[in-house]
């Protein structure tokens, strides 16, 4: 399947690596190819330059939102929840009708430090959000519960006894988010529903991160025990 | 120790039941003892009257707020979470200094319908606002993730191998919760930290009640996987 993932950082990374893996035609998405080329330090995060990961994945194509939404079946959302809607936009969310979109993003809000806030919650989401401005696309809410290392590798936590979650109004939709799942090795999938329970799972982000902090590791997630 | 438990319903009976059985003298605080007693059909939600369960419960004691609050070593705050702080605040919430308030209560706001919303929550929360409106008081947010069944029961599901997560701003309190949480047989307790922590306790429930709404049951909890 030809996907484009929007969004060069280690989540946009780690979906592009592991899609390409389990045998899809992958491009990572970006406003400015050439800038993000040019960049030869390690961001604020410390992740390394978005170059020198491209030269051990040289399978996965770079290019500018509208190229690699051109003719994607797929699109994955992982740019930070403020660019997302403009992302999706660039990218052509819009234009194909009943496409799948997968968004990964958060709608955080560091304004008063760490941890972070949402600044949309409760009665909205951002997962609602993108699936309000792109009708015509069948969004699904996945991956935005836990951190880069585990999204296509449960097994880096006890050998995958763990949950993922996930929402969207498509059954197709999520059964196509649900094949690629397995092939990570995923094992215990929930679908709460319909796409209005990605508030359910952008709230459980603020539990995410204080685990985060009082247990001093990202490598964690919950298993739905019942 | 002494302790009152307020509100009547499946959760502060539940609790109550609970802190008895492991060798405390528990009395259940609520409004009005004699219209409580008065009743005797099942409410709303098929919860039995509260005088047959006190029937089979003759060792708790069943008092007004104030009755209740007086002289108890620690309060649990088990109504409604809009009535709470008026609730508190009648049974001397504030009057004993360093008496630990342990709050269970959810900011439920059904009036959308089901699933609820939360009438705080983000950028504050019930925890908090029991905190502030008690400053002398030692709030502890615990057992609002769960279901009335497992609060003093983890073996009731998966033979209790899951997780019990709580916060709140003062060590000792949270000792003292953690005590009763092992007597009951509770065997993974992760503290979140202080009680702004609340937050992410309740945004959870957003989650919980959409997988309770999924899983069609309430008998689930997550297993903190690290």
């Amino acid at each position: 399947m030809r996907i484009g993932v929007l969004g060069t950082g280690i989540v946009g990374r780690s979906l592009a690596e592991g899609l390409a893996r389990i045998g899809n035609d992958v491009s990572i998405g970006t406003r400015d190819v050439d800038s993000l080329m040019a960049r030869d330090e390690p961001d604020q995060m410390g992740t390394p330059p978005f170059a020198s990961w491209r030269g051990e994945h040289e399978d996965i194509g770079v290019a500018a939102f509208a190229e690699v939404g051109d003719g994607a079946e797929l699109l994955v959302n992982a740019t930070h929840g403020t660019a997302s809607v403009a992302a999706l936009t660039a990218a052509g969310a819009g234009t194909v009708d009943a496409r799948i979109v997968i968004d990964v993003a958060n709608p955080l809000d560091f304004s008063g430090g760490f941890p972070p806030s949402l600044w949309v919650t409760n009665t909205d989401s951002l997962g609602e959000q993108i699936q309000r401005a792109f009708p015509a696309a069948r969004v699904v809410k996945a991956w935005n519960t836990m951190t880069a290392a585990l999204m296509t590798h449960p097994e880096a936590l006890a050998d995958g006894d763990h949950t993922f979650v996930l929402c969207g109004d498509d059954e197709d939709a999520k059964t196509q988010v649900a094949d690629f799942l397995r092939a990570f090795g995923w094992r215990d999938i929930v679908d709460l529903g319909d796409i209005t329970n990605a508030r359910a799972l952008e709230a459980y982000v603020i539990m995410w991160v204080r685990m985060f902090s009082a247990l001093d590791s990202p490598m964690l997630n919950i298993k739905v025990v019942r």
